[in-house]
């Protein structure tokens, strides 16, 4: 069992990481101000872990009000949070009362969010359930819905009281899906943790393998570091933006596609080389470095082509993403390997890694 | 000109109070991150107010999105929250597009609301056109809209930036919004402010005449009490809650007779009655004291006597009411005149309270 903590003063919490740490529950309840809590999830997750946890809590005299939604990022919606809310007021939740997340970061994104704004604020704890919500939308606090004309446009800074990554919950991980939280694991190398990025690189059989102790240190330091640039930046007034390598370029590729055709991770992975390109067109990484990027997500099951919607598409896509302070959009840029930077990137930059990082049969080879 | 400071750390802001400050757009301007703001309003007060405020903006160089919403408490909903996100969304508001609410209570909260979450947080100006919005709700930072299932049940506590509270926009408030006011000015004297509660006595002529001097007395030390009270307490887990005398009974009456049958003031003074009489009925306050709260709120255009909806519908109402902890329905209840607290009543109490405070031509006595 490894911990990692994330300083944030007074709202401080514990990330905890080891196989089997759904069934103990004393981390949970030594928490709840009441013996009352909604665990939030959806059905898939409900079928393999709603109950074993739920009997757990009860077994320690929790009252449970089990609330389970429909599976997809396309149900994160307004109409779903209400979902939430229907099922607490329902059963007369209270100021007290424990929002528990158990799912990914679908669920714990919308679980966050309700929490935030139930009653104007209730405790919540994260049980993130797959690999890219144990490295990261699990921890550092940012929670959101999305809206017909923005991913994630709607939303909260709002902080668990725990994080509970259990492993064990991995196993019944489609490939794909891990393949994706692998994504967000290397982006923390690209960004300022260059021993990671080698360990990885020297890793990723023994990942892909699903190896317990090889995730274990996975996830702990890829918590390490969100811990600590979100310790550093609560709000994203500054470096915390690094957390968004490739995410500019990503989610216009999720959006340009349509939610759900790539996975977040997926489309992130292509976004983050398209950002090396255009590192490499201005200089700063080689083609040595952009190489060893390829290879390694690659070998970690992800796309490195973006789908080719065409500059004119992306530039427009692009221009709605939250990251835009006066028309200007906000990019994160490689320095070199393993370290990284927010700036902006000229027209032909972006022409020119979209050229090299496009193609037309990328789309399709993504559909399941 | 009056200003109130809220004193909430690196949270801290001005109450600014006086006739004409809606043309005075530099203490706004000198807020603003960047020259862009969206002024959110309503129908009604868009045709008395939007157009010179809009015009003073961008005389000073503002760039405006106006976003008019419906009007009434029926709509302090999420359809219409979502009127507000289209506005923004379509404009591409950026995290520094300040949002300036132009309104009563329902758009300032709203408005409140929608800054809060807006991604994730963007700036916010409070310009309320309302008696009560101007005493109480545009101050202390919570934002909401009402859930089929409860009132301001989802929100946030949200601190704008600045309120400007406009005395001459009161010129054109009707009187029953006017006197709805005045109960919640009423309030802070029954809270802990006993010299108060006596000026108000001797002066609620003149602020019915709606006397300049008297009103901007009346708006700057219902402020300075508010912002007191928030500044020891802004989340509300002590004592803030004072700050819901009345409000109890009030929301079970507003919900009761359906949203929008009695204006919130309307049901937090016959409700703030009925907590007088509890607190009569537990001998701490004498029928004397009583006799002078119905007195001031009588002369004030207020009920004194709450709609007779019965004992069994009132608890039902009460109990889905926020300020419950563990089953225990919250009251603030008087010690003596001009200082109050929070704690539980009986059941017999509370019966006794209803019974003689409702009366069953209450309910149509305040259809307009
Ligand atoms: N808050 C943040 O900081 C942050 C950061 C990154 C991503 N995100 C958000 O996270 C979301 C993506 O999260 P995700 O990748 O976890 O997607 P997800 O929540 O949709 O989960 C992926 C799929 O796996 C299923 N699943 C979950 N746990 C499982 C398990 N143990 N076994 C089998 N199946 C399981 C889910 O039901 C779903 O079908 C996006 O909405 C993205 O915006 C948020
Ligand atoms: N956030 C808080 O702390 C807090 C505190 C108290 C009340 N509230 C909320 O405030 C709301 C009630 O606010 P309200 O009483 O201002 O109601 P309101 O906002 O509905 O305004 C009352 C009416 O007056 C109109 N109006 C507003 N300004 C006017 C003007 N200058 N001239 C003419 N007409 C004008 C409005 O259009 C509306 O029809 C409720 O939703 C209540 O929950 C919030
Ligand atoms: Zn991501
Ligand atoms: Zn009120």
């Amino acid at each position: 069992m490894r911990t990692v903590k994330l300083d944030l003063g007074p709202d401080s919490y514990d990330i905890v990481i080891g196989r089997g740490l759904l069934a103990q529950v004393e981390r949970m309840t030594a928490l709840l101000p009441q013996k009352r809590a909604a665990i939030v999830t959806n059905t898939t997750v409900a079928a393999l872990y709603l109950a074993p946890l739920q009997k757990a809590l009860e077994a320690a005299g929790v009252q449970i009000i089990p609330i389970v939604l429909p599976d997809g990022e396309q149900y994160k919606t307004w109409e779903t949070l209400n979902l939430i809310f229907d099922g607490l007021l329902t059963a007369r939740a209270e100021r007290k009362t424990t929002l528990i997340a158990l799912g990914g970061g679908v669920v714990g994104d919308m679980t966050g969010f309700a929490a935030a704004v139930y009653q104007r604020g209730v405790p919540f704890i994260q049980i993130p359930t797959t690999l890219l919500a144990q490295v990261d939308s699990s921890v550092g606090g940012k929670t959101a819905i999305n809206h017909p004309l923005g991913k994630n446009m709607i939303g909260s800074f709002y902080q668990p009281q725990l994080v509970l990554a259990d492993l064990a919950s991995l196993d019944t991980l489609p490939d794909r899906e891990y393949s994706a939280g692998l994504a967000e694991v290397i982006k923390y190398g690209l960004i300022d943790d260059l021993p990671f990025l080698e360990w990885l690189e020297a890793n990723i059989e023994r990942l892909m393998g699903r190896d317990t102790d090889a995730l274990a240190y996975a996830v702990e330091r890829s918590c390490q570091n969100k811990a600590r640039i979100v310790g550093e930046d609560e709000k994203e007034h500054g470096v915390r933006a690094l957390l968004n390598l490739g995410h500019t370029f990503g989610h216009a590729i999720e959006t340009g596609l349509g939610y759900g055709a790539w996975l977040h991770g997926e489309a992130v992975a292509a976004g983050m080389v398209l950002a090396a390109r255009a590192s490499y067109e201005l200089g700063q990484i080689t083609d040595a470095d952009l190489a060893r990027i390829i290879k390694l997500l690659d070998a970690a099951g992800l796309p490195t082509m973006a789908p080719a919607l065409g500059y004119e598409r992306y530039a427009a896509l692009m221009a709605q993403d939250k990251k835009v302070d006066a028309g200007q959009i906000k990019f994160i840029i490689m320095r070199k390997l393993g370290e990284s930077y927010m700036g902006t990137l000229s027209p032909e930059v972006i022409a020119a890694a979209l050229q090299a990082g496009c193609s037309d049969d990328a789309a399709a080879s993504r559909v399941a």
